[in-house]
């Protein structure tokens, strides 16, 4: 698709500075653009390639916009604004409609009639899938399952029984939603295997990506709330709760029956304990463990950076003596500094 | 299905104490209970809603009876015995017996007439699958390879060639079993693959989570052994051996050749190096590095929690000090103290 | 397979000391050989089973050949040379060339003659699949997708969209070619998805393991080089650039837009953060956390081995006071030494 700067402009409630006839039609990069090209500058530490770029327009803020050389579409969340042009500039046509010839369907099961099922789907007993829906090949929806209106499930998704999905929902492929929760009760030399009989719930416009497991719970059901995303390779456990916008990067494993607000972002491989309580609005940088419920928005972090490792092996060694360490300044403050010879350096 | 109370407390091996006609229905919370409802204590944090609770029956231990203001069933193990009623009122019937017409079996492939295919599964040549097995849709199950009686397997597992799995073992959808391990000769330049030629064995009443992934041995086998129990997204290197009735919890990673005993208790989001033994009735915290082996049973712990951003910097930086501070110690030790200019505060 | 020494060493380049008769039919470890087994020795803190092997010959370096009491083939790189010669003696069969009837091939699609399709495997529109390519049951290819020659995709691969797959890559099962990167803007109270619009190409002689992820770029593509091997349950974030012949061990995590080097090794469970740049030629150990960029070839670290709990729990204790202690110095160091009331043990 390519089209004039001047209706983007008035689609996207921009103010246009420049000509409004030049047309773009892809997006690229302040550096990688040329002629035809949509940019944007989002991150200030970008702004000196505003000089430089090839682009024929750039989407920016109006403390940058003097800055450019090209025609701009200046808007106070340029972000926001290039996501939803390229969106535009590079959709691409919805599948037919209707349902492959491979695709099973139980006899039971409620497939509307603009949704659009794949290769080799198979779609459960009473399940029910909503309007303009597309099920890539191979994703198996199990019984009683339900998905919303407009979702885009990509090839391989597996939904188990009974649980529900809202509307446009996108699932990448390998997403597990509803498998058992790791419940077992120990039982003399072993353990005994505890029903996981809840459901998933998952909101509207929430996005999962791939491999993500979203464990059912064990009685009462696992919830995402609307508008949320989870990234790549992330585990939810059996009851967790997640509110509304939230966001959690890749690696990210959420134990049990813990409670996440709304508006939290949560880093990648986060690991966060079970039956715990984050609040609405916190923030967990990436790698930190959170072991104990956080009550208080703001910034979380719990991450030591590498070293080199000659240094590191030292700093874990002082790291196992600080006991020691403690111990040899008490000593001092009590006006007994012989040297310990144990714990000398 | 709906029982009596007096049918539960004679096949369960409860006390009963209440009305042996009431009948109970489902399992739930006792804070979301309702009437027809069975529901457990098993934490006594929970004893406080004991007196609230709108169930019809509790499962209980005999200290936490007299508590009680409904009927109770009285039970040394009430989680367990929780379970198992858990089990029997939610049950739900096996698929029939029986081969999707799409499911594709090798002729060579021996499949016991009472196992369940579903739809587009593959059995390769050779391969064996025992009398009850369920085997969901769009399994592949590879050459040589063995699933015992009364497995089930749920959507899209793969198995790989020759790997064998015992009886009542549960596989989530997304497993993987029989990959390559990670092995490669430095070669100059680059890396030559070196053959994977071992197999994975999973022995009985195993249960593995969704996209968990079990390597199989460079040489000798990766080995699972009976009644251990696996969470989601956990990898297993080429060449690892657990024991029996060991729980790992999930996004946990086993580096190969490392040997896990019997009865041990991995948390979620450990990571345990390569060729490293860790015994019987070992505990690992979630979040734990195990870089050496633990010959001892006992906890053993290693995550640091996370705290407010700012302090953690602070942390951080003391950390990365901790070898000038122990040096400004020795200093006051010898009796200089002279505050040291690029070490202080 | 069965062959003659002689004929080993000939192909492979060794120095055979022993009977040039002799005749191994498949590899076995030192320990575990019996007759007609080859074994090999690559790490010297296994020489002390030369002495004791049933293995019909041993592969193994000058350095170690005069301890052994089979034959051996002497070579400068042992376990290279032991590699290439478990390839030959384990090699299985190709699968025929050619599709299997329930594979779906879009007209526009070009796959070789001589390439091998599985069942339930789909073909997306404009997709190329290069000469003698394997690919499994249950793979989907999408749209415009590039696969070269040789390649082995074992079942349950996705590849979306546009994505590039070089010559003689092996892909395992539940691996994700070319999800969505995890790109969202914030606007008001919800977040809106940025369009990724890049593609991932992955270069010749890759081998990415089961249940890895590898997201298209943001604009531009994510690129593995090549040689490099990544390991299972692997992330790759959007606009991520690998090197060549650098290998990643399994449950590394690595956010988007971060360079990664030639020749680099990275352990496993490490978390790298985005927009890094790691030179080559480094080493990061498992469960590191690299959080600045790396510019100088070296080995960097950054875990924390478990300790026993109730030791962890003092060393925590003390780490999180690390601030207080060194107060305690400093007064110390003025010569103020009354113990701090709040500070001290």
């Amino acid at each position: 698709m390519d089209l004039p700067l001047s209706e983007l402009a008035v689609r996207f409630g921009c103010e246009l500075r420049g000509d409004p006839a030049l047309r773009v039609g892809r997006v690229a990069t302040l550096a990688g653009a040329g002629p035809g090209d949509l940019s944007f500058l989002a991150n200030p530490k970008y702004r000196s390639q505003l000089a430089s770029t090839r682009a024929t327009a750039v989407v920016l803020d109006a403390a940058s916009a003097p800055l450019a050389t090209t025609a701009v579409l200046v808007h106070s969340n340029p972000y926001a604004t290039y996501a939803r042009i390229a969106a535009l500039l590079h959709s691409e046509g919805a599948p037919n409609a209707g349902a492959h010839p491979t695709a099973i369907i139980d006899p039971t099961a409620q497939v509307a009639a603009s949704a659009s099922l794949g290769p080799y789907v198979v779609i459960g007993p009473r399940a029910r899938v909503g309007e303009r829906t597309q099920i890539g090949a191979g994703c198996t929806i199990g019984s009683g399952v339900s998905v919303g209106a407009d979702c885009i499930l990509h090839p391989r998704v597996s939904i188990l029984a009974d649980c529900e999905v809202g509307e446009r929902v996108r699932l990448f492929p390998g997403v597990v939603i509803g498998a058992d929760g790791f419940g077992f009760a120990r039982d003399g030399a072993g353990w005994t295997k505890v029903p996981q009989i809840g459901r998933v719930r998952i909101g509207n416009d929430v996005e999962i990506g791939a491999n993500t497991t979203v464990d059912r719970g064990a009685i009462e059901d696992t919830v995402i709330g609307e508008g949320t995303k989870l990234d790549n390779q992330i585990q939810v456990g059996h009851g967790v709760q997640i509110g509304a916008h939230t966001v959690i990067a890749a690696c990210t494993g959420i134990s049990g029956s813990t409670r996440i607000g709304s508006r939290c972002i949560i880093g990648g491989a986060v690991m966060v304990a079970g039956h715990l309580n984050i609040c609405d609005d916190a923030v967990v940088t990436g790698s930190s463990n959170v072991t104990h419920s956080l009550n208080t928005p703001g910034v979380y972090s719990g991450v030591i950076p590498v070293s080199p490792a000659a240094v590191w092996r030292r700093l874990v060694g002082r790291f196992k003596r600080l006991d020691a360490l403690a111990e040899r300044v008490r000593r001092l403050e009590r006006g007994n500094n012989e040297p310990q010879q144990q714990d000398q350096d």
